[in-house]
């Protein structure tokens, strides 16, 4: 295919943008006295062409849900897309010096503090996945117009996440992401054979791969035009690029990355100054279209189509409840999706599946991946996702869920296969650090449902609390111990056993509080009673609750966790309780790396069966 | 090149092994109820061929340094594993049928329990990267024959830590490394392009990549020859294969997946049985080469090969002090080494690369590969392994961590950046987690020195020391308080300031042990008088010292930490004060998503700075 040239004048136009655009560069990172400023440089025409050339924006509303999607994945070039938004008229550019200040949203790395950011970006190799997600709900489920572009740094394609994402772009035909190497790193003196073997991996992986210069704006522009008109493959451009390109004295040395330029700065402003033809240029990106806009959804106030439906004494395990539960929200709101990592069968989130394939996306088992497309198929609040595999697996994308974090996801997790209650397949298999994981997040919600009715609840709240909500569903079968019309709420915990002579509160969640609760049974043959407390959610935890009935119970708590000591229920309750004295915990929990076996056999040889508990309690009791 | 083919006689005992193998696959996994037999039987050939024509092994002692190394990354398989070492004469094939029960060390998934398995396996896509550490140490510090095979699935591809250990394995040439892909999932109709894509992307990765009939035994030891003696890269073998071929009414069916045969074994076996032409038939692995073995070395003792040199009150960064301690080390023991992950200048392990650098392993930004790496250089008790990275990026390679717990790793962990007192980077860059992490891993050890001096006592003490060791670096200059010939140990925290009428106990580390210094100073203007314990290491805690302190300090703690609330110092404090009544703690942490902004203004703005100290003992003084 062959585009027409550009016209003089609108190339000079462009070309005095993004000298602007590293100008505002060097000056940011010289009124902060820190930043990537050559990391900047490298991508000046890049960013100038998106932004003037281009998207498709909206500077009313950066994040509308119709406009073009950008993510900085090299996040620490953020100075140069900050100069880009104000010189596009989002704010004035004297704000740029403000960059890295505590009163400045313009931080280090970008974060959705800013109206323009969709992801906060600085962990590398992220940004592919998350634009993977929002190109996915774009073609797919919005199957609107609006483009999905991702800047990437060449140092980060080693992070095998963006390998993960682009096996899975390529896979599902994503032709309207657009990948953006810039390459300004030389890892070997042949940079031609270089480029040519990122082609062909990228060949391999399904891409239009096209290797550019990434200073040459006419060039950019042709290649930006074929990946628009390719159809059925992402597009990869490779952009052969210098890093600190037009800085005097600084284009192209390496010791130069990550540091102001100092005393060099000013030289090199002039230098700049003087390459630019019309130093009063202002461009403004092109508007959205007037059709193919992304529909109106609304992600409000999700519930179960119909409520739970089991009997008390039933035998269902909170996994599959999970799966049911996922396909009667999904069933109620059309913007439901549910995200698996080739375990759909054992998560049961193959029962969403079945009911709603088109909106249940296979990430494959590559986890980052998995997070990051949840993380950007949310963004603009265009679905509710669901994501789900083994607990533990949850570890390979701790990363990916941290970053979610500071870019103020809702995505919801939901972890199958936690505790050694698994049994059999043995300790690679089990969750016991996941809780652990889940409460370090900021904001973050951690259900731990023990039967299939509050399981269900659970599903039914997390689509409907902000933040990352993480759903810990037990393997094994569980006998249902709540009406179906029980009422559940984050931070609510439920008493499930007490009589008015109770000296020690068990509290248990998923297998151990059945085992707290046979605990308390064989107490009392010993005349002694234990009330058991449910949490419902370790975080928030509801500690009014646990510190009244602590009380009651003469201070006196033992917990029983299918988890490793640190950072899960155990800690979360010496937390609520670090500020009272005169209690006294017994924490029990998974000791060690546990091994293959019966589940039964291993809680208690691990130390969690009610034998263990009622141990514990004889031991608390003279406390 | 071509190869002589095998004779017939061999060739046929050969095929009658593999379907012994297929056979115990089927009893062992029908004893235990579970396991994958399918799985096995795809890699039944590649399995015989490698025991007992390829592999050089030592009977009598299997983790034999000079023996050639096998990592079954697709751990589901372990079935057809045991049974080929119970074939070869290692244990009695009758053990097999003790596969996954408790008091058996045949689990469900691979551990090091086992005399014969280096790593464990069952968290997917993690093999390579372990085989590709033993591959480099192999060649280029043991400088020996071994060679190292690694089997992996077509699934577990998908992982992009699969894509880092490719791309590292190329970039350092590492021929004595095969890989083995057993494809025997069909994603699509067309099976050939299938391989063809795989081959083109191995091929894009440095591979020398090799499609064959994975059930044809001529062309597997042709492959494996091949492999052997080609040069400059690594070899990797596309087998295709079939999900349990030679399974009578069970081969190709996808739904058999992940279950033992039940009722179709017996038949499945009798036709087994009938394809094999002598059934007594025993074959031996080769023995281990008359030269190139690996060298002995010892690993015990390693020291400081110069005490730390600083004078109390000098201003030093500990993530210095971490480089020059590593370099000290690495002086004393030629087997030390350090890896990182292109962020050597920032975490000071340049220090190291400086002064050795071929004991530096660069492993660029992937930090799944990085830590993999480091546990498979470590194996067999090779190297003593030194890990970088900015604390936070480890979250990236959590499992890989976790799994390290399971396969007894020793490898040690240096965490830079950590906490909100880095500053203008911003969150994404900031370790916030950390401390929470490296805490849920079974069997660490968590060091957090707070000057020079101690940092470089934790390096020391991290290399003689089992299990995981993980040591947060801080990353601005802290003041040297200890002097030079202190001693430390691990579990020994220090009280750095007393009185005999301190009403409080102030416990931090790092940033914020300084903190609570100064706080004491203030405090002391309003006639309270706190002490101050530093504890060096936040797990084990020294238990002992906090309440025996505590107790003196009438039972009033206030602990600090840059980190979230979750699993790090302050609810390690309070896991260790459980048993006892009457103590009470104010826990002073980082409660949300930090900014950008100067490091003293983050601390006090979130909460943690002398200022924030004051006010909490203030509080705390009424209770």
């Amino acid at each position: 295919m062959s585009y027409p040239k550009l016209d003089s004048k609108v190339l000079q136009n462009l070309k005095d943008v993004a000298q602007k655009l590293r100008i505002h560069s060097i000056t940011s990172t010289q009124a902060a006295k820190s930043g990537h400023p050559t990391s900047c440089a490298s991508l000046a025409e890049i960013i100038t062409v998106l932004f003037f050339q281009q998207m498709r924006l909206n500077l009313k509303h950066p994040r509308d849900p119709s406009s073009d999607r950008l993510i900085l994945s090299k996040g620490h070039a953020a100075p140069i897309l900050y100069a880009a938004w104000a010189e596009a008229g989002l704010f004035p550019v004297e704000e740029l010096r403000n960059l890295r200040k505590v009163d400045s949203d313009l931080e280090g790395h970008p974060t959705p503090r800013l109206s323009f950011i969709d992801v906060g970006t600085g962990s590398l190799g992220q940004g592919i996945s998350v634009a993977a997600g929002m190109a996915y709900v774009g073609k797919y489920m919005d199957k609107a117009d609006y483009r999905t572009y991702v800047l990437v740094g060449d140092g980060e394609s080693a992070e095998g996440a963006v390998w993960e994402s682009l096996h899975f772009a390529g896979h599902y035909c994503l032709d309207n992401l657009c990948v953006i190497f810039d390459m300004n790193k030389f890892f070997c003196s042949d940079i031609a054979t270089e480029m040519e073997v990122y082609r062909e991996r990228l060949d391999a992986f399904g891409f239009n791969a096209l290797v550019l210069n990434g200073h040459d704006i006419d060039e950019l522009v042709k290649a930006f035009q074929n990946a628009a008109n390719t159809k059925g493959k992402p597009t990869a451009l490779l952009a052969r690029t210098i890093k600190g390109k037009d800085f005097l004295g600084v284009e192209g040395i390496d010791e130069m990355h990550g540091q102001p330029l100092g005393k060099r700065a000013e030289a090199a402003i002039k230098h700049l100054q003087m390459m630019i033809a019309n130093p009063n240029v202002r461009l403004t990106p092109k508007k959205l279209g007037k059709c193919g806009h992304a529909p109106e959804v609304n992600i409000n106030n999700i519930m179960l189509c119909s409520p739970p439906n089991y009997r008390l004494g039933d035998s269902v395990a909170p996994r599959l409840a999970y799966g049911t539960a996922l396909a009667k929200i999904a069933a109620d709101n059309s913007r439901v999706i549910a995200l698996d990592g080739d375990t759909k069968n054992s998560t049961y989130a193959d029962k969403m599946r079945n009911a709603f394939p088109e909106r249940f996306i296979e990430c494959f088992v590559a986890q980052q991946n998995l997070v990051g497309v949840a993380v950007g198929a949310t963004c603009r609040r265009r679905t509710v996702a669901f994501v789900s595999t083994y607990a533990t697996f949850f570890t390979r994308a701790f990363d990916q869920i941290r970053m979610g974090a500071i870019s103020h996801t809702n995505v919801n997790f939901a972890g199958s296969h936690c505790g050694c209650s698994i049994g059999e397949d043995g300790p690679s298999q089990m969750g016991l650090e996941d809780i652990a994981m889940f409460r370090s997040i900021p904001g973050s919600t951690v259900f731990y449902p023990t039967d299939a009715v509050s399981t269900e609840r659970a599903v039914e709240l997390a689509a409907n609390t902000n933040g990352v909500c993480f759903i810990r569903t037990t393997y094994p079968n569980t006998t249902v111990i709540y009406n179906n019309d029980e009422v559940f709420a984050v931070g609510l915990g439920k008493v499930v056993r007490q009589k008015p002579s109770d000296e020690v509160l068990l509290i248990g969640a998923g297998v151990t509080l059945y085992e707290c609760l046979a605990a308390a049974e064989r107490l009392e043959e010993d005349c002694i009673t234990a009330r058991v407390i449910d949490p419902f959610t370790v975080k928030p935890l509801d500690v009014r609750l646990i510190v009244k009935h602590g009380k009651l119970c003469k201070g006196r708590i033992v917990v029983v966790e299918d988890h490793y000591q640190q950072g899960g229920l155990g800690e979360a309750v010496l937390s609520a309780l670090a500020d009272y004295r005169n209690f006294v915990v017994k924490h029990l929990y998974v000791p060690t790396v546990p091994r293959s076996g019966p589940p039964a056999v291993l809680l208690d040889m691990f130390g969690i069966s009610s034998r263990n508990i009622v141990k514990a309690t004889l031991a608390i009791m003279k406390k």
